[in-house]
């Protein structure tokens, strides 16, 4: 964008995928960032001043305007610096499908996620038959709106909708190994299974997911903490 | 698009805000539709069809091909007739803005009203005082990241956010009429009520807005129905 001179801060927490979706963009686009790694249970002031509506990470300041929420700043940062790889499709029907689909992934499956965190017994099984269903409803859904795209849902590159899936998919044995359950298989979610073992290939995907061992006793503590503040 | 031949149908339910969002953005764009009523309680085929993941209003099939969820819809109208008014600003900066406070309308402030919708008394009381949090985050946060922007939050024209506010903005007074309580307050909330104010005023909102009466009605029917499920 002939931009000489760019500041540009990353206030985020390693253990968060909505993070790792940001420093993954920048990472494939080149961009030089600094990172500033967030206490969550001690917010800094600079967190609540550029984020007061949810006073959440990630917030992208870039020459010192703040941009929060993931989704968001992905867009903005393919649109701020157009230089490849393209995170969205030019086609706009191309573009609608990712929205579609990344937007389902944050509003429906990761929400569905949730509940596993703090149920145990029955009503953990009924929880995994919910997020199951919805997990099938987004096999299929790639399944179909990206037929033939390989290996990655917007081709050559990860793009977009890649990168909004990449960090909570490619961790998820972490979460199985918490939850004592296997949630993705080989011949049900073969789509799904096909393109995360593509992202946890690719380099910067690689240099950017948080190590397995750490990761699981991030979430066991959080599932503990949920179990003993939950009525069951 | 230089497009000759370009067939467009909108499922759509005339009580719903979200479907009303797509068909101004049509009528701002000066593009000609089919409009197809469905009953929601017995869906079409064609719905079922062409919206399989989440099967609801408003789909748009543009020369057969469907698209789902009315801000992504949005957004594909307005890649795809680049004729004025654009419904994004040009600056990534500025669409950044328009595109988080979309979200939180869509994510927090309309979740937020439906609580209302299924209680009563003091628990109606304190579902309120959340909403009212929220629509004081809302106002404030329109009123900094849109200072100086009138009478529209895209100055001259209606936009992508003020299209994505307007319709269920532009009928809060029949949301009141139900939940017998004022929630908009002049004092406290000037720039959403000037920006509904502006929007009720635009020839093309007035043309797309149901009537108050038959509104209330159907909202009076979605209430008694909660109510008549709800434990309370």
């Amino acid at each position: 964008m002939g931009e000489v001179v760019s500041e540009i801060k990353l206030y985020g927490k390693w253990s968060s995928s909505y993070c790792m979706r940001v420093e993954l963009a920048l990472k494939l686009k080149g961009i030089p960032y600094e990172s500033i790694e967030e206490d969550l249970k001690n917010k800094s002031d600079s967190l609540l001043k550029y984020n007061p509506v949810h006073k959440k990470v990630p917030v992208l300041l870039h020459n010192g305007r703040p941009i929060a929420e993931s989704l968001v700043i992905l867009e903005y940062i393919d649109e701020t610096w157009t230089n490849a790889p393209l995170l969205l499709p030019k086609d706009p029907y191309e573009q609608a499908k990712v929205r579609f689909w990344a937007n389902f992934y944050d509003q429906k499956f990761l929400p569905s996620t949730a509940p596993l965190m703090k149920l145990k017994g029955e009503e953990q099984e009924k929880a995994i038959e919910e997020l199951l269903k919805i997990m099938n409803l987004l096999e299929e859904g790639l399944s179909k709106d990206f037929a033939g795209k390989t290996p990655y849902l917007n081709d050559e590159t990860p793009g977009y909708l890649d990168i909004a899936i990449s960090m909570s998919a490619c961790t998820y044995r972490a979460f199985e190994a918490v939850i004592g359950t296997q949630l993705i298989d080989p011949q049900r979610h073969p789509k799904f299974l096909s393109l995360v073992n593509a992202l946890k290939d690719h380099p910067l995907v690689k240099e950017t997911l948080p190590q397995h061992d750490k990761l699981v006793a991030v979430i066991q503590m959080f599932r503990d903490e949920a179990l003993k503040s939950s009525p069951n």
